[in-house]
């Protein structure tokens, strides 16, 4: 082994990020037997990057879109996931992330934080081709769970259509055509109770 | 929308692979608090990729081994994980999973399945680089979290030093730095008790 202390920290890295998998969302599975966790959830939008990317809006390098969407939560670790209808929990939500990926992405070589460090704020900064798909992804899929599962998400927080509307336009900028389809959906949501019509 | 027919189907295919979820594997998560599912496990494996690929016996495109980890679970959905010390239900595996693998992957657009497909087919044969790093990898992560708490899994099914040694044998070809870490910590866990010595 050329370099144990490099392999060892890369270890730490890895066992550290193991615990994404107990940081639970407001969205449930499709099934609604439960709450989805952040890890899931990443791997998920990892397939969808894969298999959707002849919908973003430009041309996107899929793999740095799948490498994106798969770090984007580590943050959450330490930070929590904040629903993104809780205002109040996001009004310090940056200043909670940065100081947990400074604590997570330095547990890596620092090459490999320099990375992680790249492609998470590519990705929260959503001024590249791949930041935007990669946030559209992240924003469909639970619109998709909730359309699947009669609202559960929605319903439980009274989440308004104006809301979803609000939370969910970065869909159109990365993927307009996802958007032109949500957009539709969210109009039979309200039809059937699902969402609570306000615009 | 260009073809609406195609986008239905990969929402098809999206929605369907959302049940990987609720596949447990025999694995649990590092602090041992419950059992890991098939998804979460393929979202670290591909984390492991990213950060471990300098450790792969020849130079691999890191990308396809990302793909192939993400991928190589979603027979589960209806194959069910099969427990790998498990000698009776491996004997109809490649079966089952090829069956599944059918109705799975065919939900997609016939190119996209294709594509899938010969993804599988890569991971499964072990014939390229890649498929051995990828394969590498699938069987250090658990040995991780075995090593990790105190052996929950392998005392669990009383699993033995040569049952591990055998089933691993495989990061040593994808990863023999990785392998030589791995079979020095089994020593350790023999002589502490997590793992039964029958060499």
């Amino acid at each position: 082994m050329p370099d144990p202390d490099r392999f060892m920290r890369q270890l730490d890295f890895i066992l550290e990020i193991d615990r994404l998998k107990t940081v639970l969302r407001q969205t449930v599975l499709t099934d609604a037997s439960r709450r989805e966790n952040s890890a899931e959830h990443s791997w998920h939008l990892a397939l969808l990057a894969l298999f959707l990317q002849e919908h973003a809006a430009e041309p996107v390098d899929v793999t740095r879109v799948m490498k994106m969407v798969l770090i984007h939560d580590l943050v959450e670790i330490d930070a929590g996931d904040t629903f993104c209808y809780d205002e109040e929990a996001n009004a310090d939500k940056e200043a909670r992330e940065q100081k947990a990926a400074d604590r997570i992405f330095n547990l890596l070589p620092a090459d490999q934080a320099e990375e992680l460090f790249a492609l998470w704020e590519e990705f929260e900064a959503r001024e590249t081709s791949e930041a935007r798909f990669a946030n559209a992804l992240d924003r469909f899929q639970p619109v998709l769970h909730n359309l699947q599962t009669e609202g559960v998400g929605w319903r439980k927080h009274g989440v308004t259509l104006s809301q979803v509307l609000e939370r969910n336009r970065p869909i159109g900028e990365g993927a307009p055509e996802m958007w032109a389809y949500v957009e539709k959906q969210l109009g039979d949501a309200v039809a059937r109770g699902y969402l609570v019509e306000d615009v």
